[in-house]
């Protein structure tokens, strides 16, 4: 397997970084994860978007277009053959002696490579269980970092309950989103998502489903939701870009509604894979 | 330089690690900084001790006592021949196929190696100015983790604003720690520091300062305190493994108390050196 490191293209067990690389000491970088269907890339131009903003935020020196980043992303898919999954890309602020303010005149970091991704099917035809978990995560969850132990930790207390994602909660009348994934409720026909502001990463599948439910003329709402709401729903998914849309049909003990997936995320299953030569939706 | 790579001793040129290390694409590993002076670790086994709190809060299944941990640092020192400065060392959970949950039968990976350490000589003598900042990172800041971004972009604020310091604080009641340090307020003689729970690091030089309070007959309490008490201390210090202790004399724009160090800063910075033959105080 070919790895993108920077400008060049090595191979995989060749591909090793620095111990006082800033990803490996203070999680200092950003990064994205890219589907790839039947060889070509689902919303790169969005993702590249939010990679830019994540850089921005994060002030992380990195200009993506004077890196020619979307025609390197390109060769490597070449390079590997690569059909089906997804390409992992992460950017960090760079290898320098150890101390917390940024460096002086280090180059960034950037590392992409390829990624086994298998379509969910089981949980999106049958729904999955979740757990609801007090989110104890920083307050820049807009910004895509590597600062990820917080949803590993919340992931693997899903897994070890039996649960295959976590549903996180700042209190009760504040639902945020999943551990690795965005949360959508839906209540007499309208579709409920937690605003995009710092409390939750701005997914590009939740973009994408905005996008769907305009195709499909249903109604929805960037608006904050309790837990309540969120056990009394009608409906309740998640998405990702690796989950692409999977229905919630139970939430610790309690079945959502009569604990099958419901008829709109059936909706948005089927319409999902209709657009997927789209490049850009933002 | 040598570096501790796990059990081995290897030249620092040749300490590469994996792409997939989970400290490089999660933060999901936990760290000590130790201070050696004359040759010697300072509070070796209390900085132990909270590796084994962060390791266990974090779930990462490293056995300090299996590995010889402390015989391996010692080793460490004298094969560089390691006078002054401190130990950087960190253990995660260890390379593996990218996915958020624990992955299963994967050795933690354990770095470390000297770092320089220069005394801060001029801060403690003058001492420094600092900013305030908002305190948003996660609510796990007990764990000394490598998810330090919210750290590192509040440090450099400080430096951007040419001060040397960020003091966070949660709300106008609820001052938590330094972006690196732990703060501490004086009023009418009584020294505050916040109390040791989720909300900030416990750090080693905060307890060596609860122990050399005792030393000194000085009264010294665990409390919240707000911004307006900060604000009105008669003094303000902050404290860290290679801090020590630093007065605090400008917080942005408004002096603290005269301008100066204060006689109770000074006095713990005195005593500070005095006991450095100590292994342990909890």
């Amino acid at each position: 397997m070919f790895v993108l490191l920077n400008n060049d293209f090595v191979n995989r067990n060749e591909c090793l970084i620095d111990i006082e690389d800033r990803a490996n000491q203070f999680g200092d970088g950003v990064y994205e994860v890219i589907r790839i269907y039947d060889g070509e890339f689902f919303l790169l131009e969005d993702h590249l978007k939010r990679l830019i903003y994540s850089l921005n935020e994060a002030k992380i020196n990195y200009d993506i277009h004077k890196h020619k980043l979307a025609d390197q992303l390109q060769k490597l898919v070449e390079k590997n053959a690569f059909q089906d999954g997804g390409i992992y890309l992460q950017i960090s602020r760079g290898a320098s002696p150890r101390s917390h303010p940024f460096p002086k005149n280090t180059e960034p970091t950037l590392i992409a490579y390829p990624i086994p991704v298998s379509k969910p099917a089981e949980s999106q035809e049958h729904g999955i269980k979740v757990i609801l978990q007090n989110d104890f995560r920083w307050l820049r969850c807009d910004i895509k970092s590597l600062n990820l132990l917080g949803n590993v930790m919340a992931k693997q207390s899903a897994l070890d309950a039996g649960a295959k994602e976590a549903i996180l909660y700042r209190d009760e009348e504040h639902v945020t989103e999943g551990s690795s994934t965005n949360v959508f409720i839906i209540k007499d026909g309208v579709i409920k998502t937690h605003p995009a502001n710092n409390y939750i990463l701005n997914g590009i599948t939740r973009l994408y489903i905005f996008f769907l439910a305009k195709q499909l003329d249903l109604t929805i709402k960037e608006e904050v939701f309790s837990v309540k709401e969120l056990k009394q729903a009608d409906e309740v998914f998640i998405s990702s870009t690796t989950s692409e849309v999977i229905p919630v049909v139970q939430i610790d003990e309690d079945q959502v509604n009569d604990g099958k997936p419901g008829p709109i995320a059936k909706q948005l299953l089927n319409a999902f894979s209709e657009h997927k030569h789209i490049k850009q939706i933002q």
